[in-house]
């Protein structure tokens, strides 16, 4: 895994994708007395970042995408983005999904021209269902997080920040990311040690969740099994591989944050700071509700914002 | 009313409220082909605009404020920008409002440190009920929207549109800007206009409420009468004569949308952009989707996000 891998990602996707908004937040920096700045994935076409690594992953190989059509696996975000893409290109795609996927995410991504095939909730029986589907149909699979293709497609995110905040990057600075199976947080650390910044990049998850944690401290990649968060984008019971070798050298910490905090900082933002953000993207801000966060500069990641809220 | 009064508003408020973000939209660009910008006033401290006619008409008569407390008269989104800065100024206040304003607008003026006095719903109940009390508690009356302080304070938002789009206001650009009292679109008519950028200003209405439309084409201010619009924030009944004045030689265009047209631009905004966006903000997206614009270039003025949301 290289940044050259990214810059090429960043260059495939340009057509397709622009910059993610970066945003000072006054409400926040006010509240917490520092610096803060939002990354908004929840702009991108799908409404969050998994778009990039969707396309990313079918840009690559995109003639054998457009013969024989994709499949994916996703609890949800990543199935929107994959979606999206191949509708964007002209592909068929279908989607293998968990049963307990919540109704709004299956609806958004059979709303984008997807075929959605539903099975058991825990990641083995999503893996064997899609691996035979993928084997029945001939379709190409694309891997929702663990591959060179997706973490670096996450890692334009990083290479955006570069550009979007310079020298502001080397400046008492913690970029705040999510964490499931690791990529977001791989390809971001890597875009920003590569590129030469010195700012701390530090994944969050749900304590219901510590997977990375767990996997840091013993040095190998654990598998915490059936996970229940409200955080239903941060699911992955473990890092995946490719992701976990960046994240040990281009990681600096991980903060695990409670379910009540995870539910306020979501709140928050929707109530106070007028920003949808589902519960997997608003760890970040909880990050920051529990205390956790020491420099005076802070970006954070608002990775997606798939949640439905009614009038 | 002149652009030097805006200019001093500006020093004044910028102690206590940044600019808000301007964000190009990659979805609206998209929808629409045009290039799009949003002026996300959702972003300040109490997600509407409000905050800064509120600030400057404090700080304009600071002393006397202190000495008096002050009262105000509002539907919901002033009484938070008033309640606010009383607040962070340390005055006291008391906010009059009509009985069918929303419970969600009524609770957080209360929980920023207002006193809440219910009156009837029309204009004229408020009115009398908001002077006779002003008489009684010898506080300082702030008028929420047809005096030079308010006019000056929206027109800061100009301003900053000057220095966010510099050049780009002057090429085949419209911005859209919602109209309840008249005053934000005054406000922002006059500080581009004498910023000799040559963009159209365009106000947008509820077709429930075409208080400025009927008082163009005679000329003189039209008093509508009792407004039924979901857009809660847009229904004084009639333009504030100062307003009035400004809009007629400064604004291009007035927009009416429909019921049906607001509330598709809502969900939008929620749904797929991941903005909280009340209905009175709302409007100028449903402008767009009404096909009621024909530049390239648009800035969506983005009012207010104080909309109560389920999860």
């Amino acid at each position: 895994m290289d940044v050259n891998d990214m810059m090429l990602a960043r260059e495939r996707l340009q057509p397709y994708i622009a910059a993610s908004p970066l945003i000072y937040s006054n409400l926040l920096s006010a509240k917490f007395n520092k610096h803060i700045w939002l990354k908004l994935e929840t702009q991108t076409p799908t409404g969050s970042f998994k778009v990039r690594p969707a396309f990313n992953s079918i840009l690559i190989q995109l003639e054998e995408a457009k013969i024989n059509g994709v499949i994916a696996s996703s609890s949800g975000n990543f199935a929107q983005g994959v979606a999206y893409a191949a509708r964007e290109l002209g592909i068929s795609v279908m989607i293998v999904m968990a049963e307990n996927t919540s109704h709004y995410k299956q609806e958004r991504t059979k709303a984008l021209g997807a075929e959605i095939i539903l099975c058991g909730n825990t990641y083995e029986e999503r893996y064997d269902a899609t691996h035979r589907l993928a084997k029945e149909t001939g379709r190409l699979l694309l891997h929702s997080c663990n591959s060179n293709e997706t973490i670096a497609g996450d890692g334009t995110i990083g290479l955006e920040l570069v550009e979007q905040l310079g020298e502001k990057l080397n400046q008492d600075m913690t970029v705040l990311v999510p964490v499931s199976g690791g990529g977001l947080l791989a390809g971001i650390a890597c875009a920003l040690k590569n590129s030469n910044m010195n700012c701390k990049t530090v994944g969050v998850q749900p304590l219901a969740n510590a997977s990375l944690a767990k996997s840091l401290q013993i040095s190998q990649c654990v598998n915490v099994g059936v996970v229940e968060t409200v955080a239903d984008a941060l699911t992955l019971a473990c890092i995946g591989d490719i992701a976990f070798e960046i994240i040990r050298t281009c990681v600096d910490d991980v903060i695990l944050v409670s379910e009540k905090d995870i539910l306020l900082a979501t709140r928050y933002f929707i109530d106070e700071h007028k920003l949808v953000v589902e519960h997997g993207g608003a760890v970040v801000l909880a990050a920051l509700l529990a205390g956790s966060v020491t420099t005076e500069n802070v970006v954070c990641v608002v990775s997606g914002g798939n949640i439905e809220l009614k009038m």
